[in-house]
């Protein structure tokens, strides 16, 4: 069967079969959540790998090399921030097509020094090697605080609230203004396009989670309805979630309107993070961190993630929005 | 400027100026040297990266996928081993075409996972993405024995010996072979192949080495004449290398005659250790590991790298041979 035909997941899945249980007992998380971690005699760590690559995550036409570089490191600081994590070391690997500007290439690196200075992570390694398209991949290497737990997928309890970080959209909704060249307002064309080539990854955030006592948690990249059905899945449990509570980004709605719900619902790479916990416990990670914190729905017993309109029935979800079961809604 | 016209080393050191010195002084090696270096409370922890794309780095017309895998992973053990580490978990990215038969993914994978059972490595995570070309990333993280140094590539001293392990030029025979379609009988062309496609990385010798009191080293990758000048570079020495005592490989001999001595001089990716240090360490080393340990040269005083031949005259080395200074020698 063709890659193309049995899709990321499935593979992902069989791949991790063939692995197997890690071998050594230390290993606390392999294959499967944000990041792996092990524990070592003073504590805990956490590794993570994410690959960029030309054509397929990035066009050079839309994205500047600064902000390349920016986002391919955010991507992997936000899966620390969904495990709760400090991130501390990162490795660079560039895959350089022979005919690239030098120039570019420092700038690409400007762009993940600008972000690694902000949350004190030292490039300590890499590779560089030729290739016939960009690539980037960043594998980003993190500590546990002390005495701290490691926020996982696997976590999840039915009577738990499903919440998320900060708005929701605006990266997808990004994408769509730059492929399609629609023009807007100065300050929603710069909202939107720094939503989705300049992400900020929730570390603080990620760790203040851990300290109120959050157990569950996933970073939003695949999109919101995709990324609770991976956290329900590894969990054993279901959730519903209602569409109007869903925090859609300002920027989103004042642009692409009734569209908004969608981007947010299905759009992908907000890097805001998605948790769950009892009420309690979310009411404390909402005195502790800074950006909004939306209660979007609740786990349930059993399998599936429903989403419900404010009328409380059961809609459709798909890539192209949302319908009362083939009726398209807005 | 155009990367090509630059050059792999030259991006290297611009990118590393421009990363700086590591702003957590529990980092003790950060980009420079087979693999970066960090103090935990309990010890030194290790990590490299390596990148091989399809095109550049291999083609699947003369690797099975099998070898792919266990090549891939062989370039990191190589690299943890040429620190003196104990390799212990792995992070495999994975960059593959859309029409890629999923069977072909598992093949790949069992040849990492072979090579990574043999060396009680886990693999705890990694990210699979499209991409127009085949390529692998692995990230491998290791640990420095307790109470142990690492080995760097910034100790040799004025006085070492140049040591190797192993015999020379086979893997790039083996390559040549593949790729001009040269026949040779079977136990000739088994030995180059996988020499080529199956290194076995000098881990357990590696650890002997520090042990033993070695404090310099580097894995051969590039070519013993490249990787040695890379080693004396960092260490701000020069070296002499005698060209009649290299260990050349017995099937590069039989297959190649005369050209043996190229391969192993310039050749690369035979993934042997090139070490440096007192003669009597190295007679230490040669008792303690069961590979055959070749003293081939010295270092002085200076800059540069000398080969001598056996009447102790300089030569030429260049990629297709060596001479005396315009005469093709050999």
């Amino acid at each position: 069967m063709k890659i193309s035909e049995m899709g990321e997941f499935k593979l992902i899945e069989s791949l991790s079969k063939l692995v197997g249980k890690p071998r050594d007992d230390a290993v606390i998380m392999g294959i499967g959540d944000d990041a792996a971690c092990w524990r070592t005699e003073d504590g805990m760590l956490l590794a993570t790998t994410d690959s960029l690559v030309e054509g397929v995550h990035f066009t050079l036409k839309v994205t500047t090399w600064r902000e390349l570089g920016w986002k391919a490191l955010s991507v992997n600081l936000s899966d620390i921030a969904a495990m709760g994590g400090i991130p501390k070391y990162a490795m660079i690997s560039l895959g350089v097509p022979r005919d690239t500007d030098a120039e570019n290439i420092s700038r690409l690196y400007q762009g993940i020094l600008e972000l690694a200075q902000a949350f004190d992570v030292d490039i300590i390694g890499g590779d560089t090697v030729a290739s016939p398209v960009m690539m980037i991949n960043i594998t980003l290497i993190g500590v546990v605080p002390g005495g701290q737990d490691i926020l996982t997928r696997k976590a999840a309890v039915p009577g738990d609230q499903v919440a998320v970080t900060g708005h929701l959209g605006a990266s997808s909704a990004g994408l769509a203004m730059l492929n399609r060249e629609i023009e807007f307002n100065y300050h929603i064309a710069k909202a939107l396009r720094e939503a989705h080539l300049k992400p900020s990854p929730r570390v603080a955030e990620g760790q203040a989670l851990a300290r109120c006592g959050v157990k569950a948690c996933i970073d939003l990249s695949d999109g919101l309805m995709g990324d609770l059905e991976k956290l329900c899945k590894s969990s054993g449990v279901g959730a519903r979630v209602f569409i109007d509570h869903i925090p859609c980004h300002p920027a989103t709605v004042e642009s692409f309107e009734d569209a908004a719900v969608t981007f947010a619902l299905t759009g992908g790479e907000d890097y805001e993070l998605l948790f769950t916990a009892k009420a309690s416990v979310i009411e404390g990670v909402r005195e502790a961190v800074s950006c909004p914190v939306t209660v979007i729905g609740e786990v349930v017993k059993g399998r599936g993630i429903r989403a419900l309109d404010e009328a409380g029935i059961e809609v459709h979800v798909g890539d192209r929005g949302w319908d009362h079961f083939g009726r398209r809604g807005r």
